[in-house]
């Protein structure tokens, strides 16, 4: 059996049934180095599929490094370093690698933090791979376990932004030149909510966190496999940028794009009502609650299960889950 | 310019100048958690420079593992955790992926930690990337810098092993059966030093430290710019494994195997002369000795310079400094 035959989460699956570790199932690995909790995340992007030839050096930089921060502004960490590795084709111009070093930097510093080591190889396709390291309080921690039915589910910024941005630059789909700058812009240069990340790390009623990198679809059903519980979402809450909108064809290309396709780096929470008025200085919107038991889709009255599993790289494209 | 032109020292040197970062120089990066330091490194491998036909699965597997343990051995730290991304073409064997995933888990376990974290990707060329974890008493961490004119200059094991089974293997050099069963695991199957690491870092007398994984001369050079002296390394005293001696068609060979070629796992350290006797109990050799200026091979007479700098990926092979 090959493994585009049994996609990313088949892979994962089988892996993480091989290496045993309790430390797999959150956006970060949890470590206890004392007085707080050490939490770290790895990420592998790379041209193929994940920078369009539209991205300059720096941008590759900036989302290299953003990619890996959002996973520790998921569990409420402050970032503390990020190393990161690059494989670059030989015949690659210096001047474009230092543009990637320059974004690399210029993401971790605008963050509060640095590119602490790093690696560099010669290889056939440009590969950038960063982790990143995060403190946080042992109480302030956030993980995807933890909600509870009567919560409600939340999620920072829009969604479908990356979706829509795809669709214009690759599909050559139409639009206004001041819709397709700010779409591309928030595309290649996605900013990881840290700030929100740990205000939110301080409530005991925020009962669960996780980002949407792979898409709310996905991520719903993470959180409804770590938490035991169901979610039901209002489609017409779903938070989509107006330029966004424009793009989709239909309402149902637009709840795919808002759903299905990935690429946010919002993060995906849920709150105890009673907390919901105290968090209101960070900017999100109410998607729906935790239920029992269901991944439910309320489309004005039209009740469908949300099924997509987001983003996987590792299938062929006929085969996606959607 | 393009990047094989100015090879891996000359594009980190310029990427180091754009980050800016006074974490770059060591092993890993030395971070403040508190009680402790923290040290991480990341190292990136792949099929093509670093993978041979072979391995097996779970030969890459310890091997990815080991080269950034062997990292955190070099600061004298104890191991915390792993994270790997995995980058798979898509015709892969699921098999042998979870031969990797085995390789991984057996070499992290084998020396106290685990697997806390990964992710795959589709790729067009089999890309291991981990980034190793440690933590280390605040007066323990060694470091680059750190040595005197009058310390040793001593290496855990042998030298010159991965070289010899580089040319049995890829070059087809002749070897006995034994030797060729000898070399090879040595060369598939590194052995990080964590333990030895971990007891040198207890004498206040070893001065300086750092792994081999780029040859001697790249890292007595290293070790030379960090603590601004100079080494005087004696020709006979680098210990080479005797299968590893039989390989070599002769004794300039033989230098150039011990000392240019790389692939490493030991640690090279400085220590002041009084403190040699009290850790004997970690095996190594004295090779030679810290000095004002000047990284000169004392052959038994012959007096040269050590020019070589390791093993570089970036530049073509005709570039190569030797």
């Amino acid at each position: 059996m090959k493994v585009n035959e049994i996609g990313e989460i088949g892979l994962i699956k089988r892996i993480g049934g091989i290496l045993r570790s309790e430390y797999l199932g959150d956006d970060c690995a949890v470590l206890d180095v004392g007085p707080e909790y050490l939490v770290v995340t790895i990420d592998m992007l790379h041209r193929v599929t994940d920078f369009p030839r539209e991205m300059s050096g720096e941008d590759i930089g900036w989302m290299s490094v953003a990619v890996s921060l959002s996973d520790v502004a998921g569990m409420g960490a402050r970032p503390l370093g990020v190393v990161a590795a690059m494989g670059v084709p030989g015949d690659t111009d210096v001047a474009f690698v230092e543009d990637i070093a320059r974004g690399m930097d210029r993401c971790a510093r605008t963050y509060g933090t640095e590119i602490v080591g790093g690696d560099t190889d010669q290889h056939q396709e440009l590969t950038m791979v960063t982790a990143a390291l995060g403190l946080v309080r042992k109480d302030a921690v956030k993980r995807r376990s933890g909600a509870k039915p009567g919560d409600l589910l939340c999620v920072t910024g829009y969604l479908g932004t990356p979706a829509a941005a795809y669709k214009v630059l690759i599909e050559g789909r139409e639009a206004s030149t001041e819709d397709r700058q700010v779409l591309v812009r928030k595309f290649f240069r996605p900013e990881p909510r840290l700030g929100e990340g740990m205000l939110l790390s301080d409530y005991p009623g925020v009962t669960a966190m996780m980002d949407v990198s792979d898409g709310l679809g996905k991520s719903v059903y993470e959180l409804s496999a770590a938490s035991k519980v169901g979610f039901l979402v209002y489609a017409d809450r779903l938070p989509v940028m107006d330029a966004a909108r424009r793009i989709a064809r239909d309402h149902t290309e637009l709840l795919d794009m808002a759903i299905c396709f990935g690429g946010e780096f919002e993060l995906l929470f849920t709150v105890d009502p009673g907390t919901v008025d105290r968090i209101k200085g960070v900017g999100f919107t109410v998607i729906g609650k935790v239920v029992d038991s269901g991944l439910t889709l309320d489309d004005d009255g039209r009740i469908s299960e949300i099924t997509c599993k987001g983003y996987e790289h590792l299938k062929k494209q006929s085969d996606k889950e959607h």
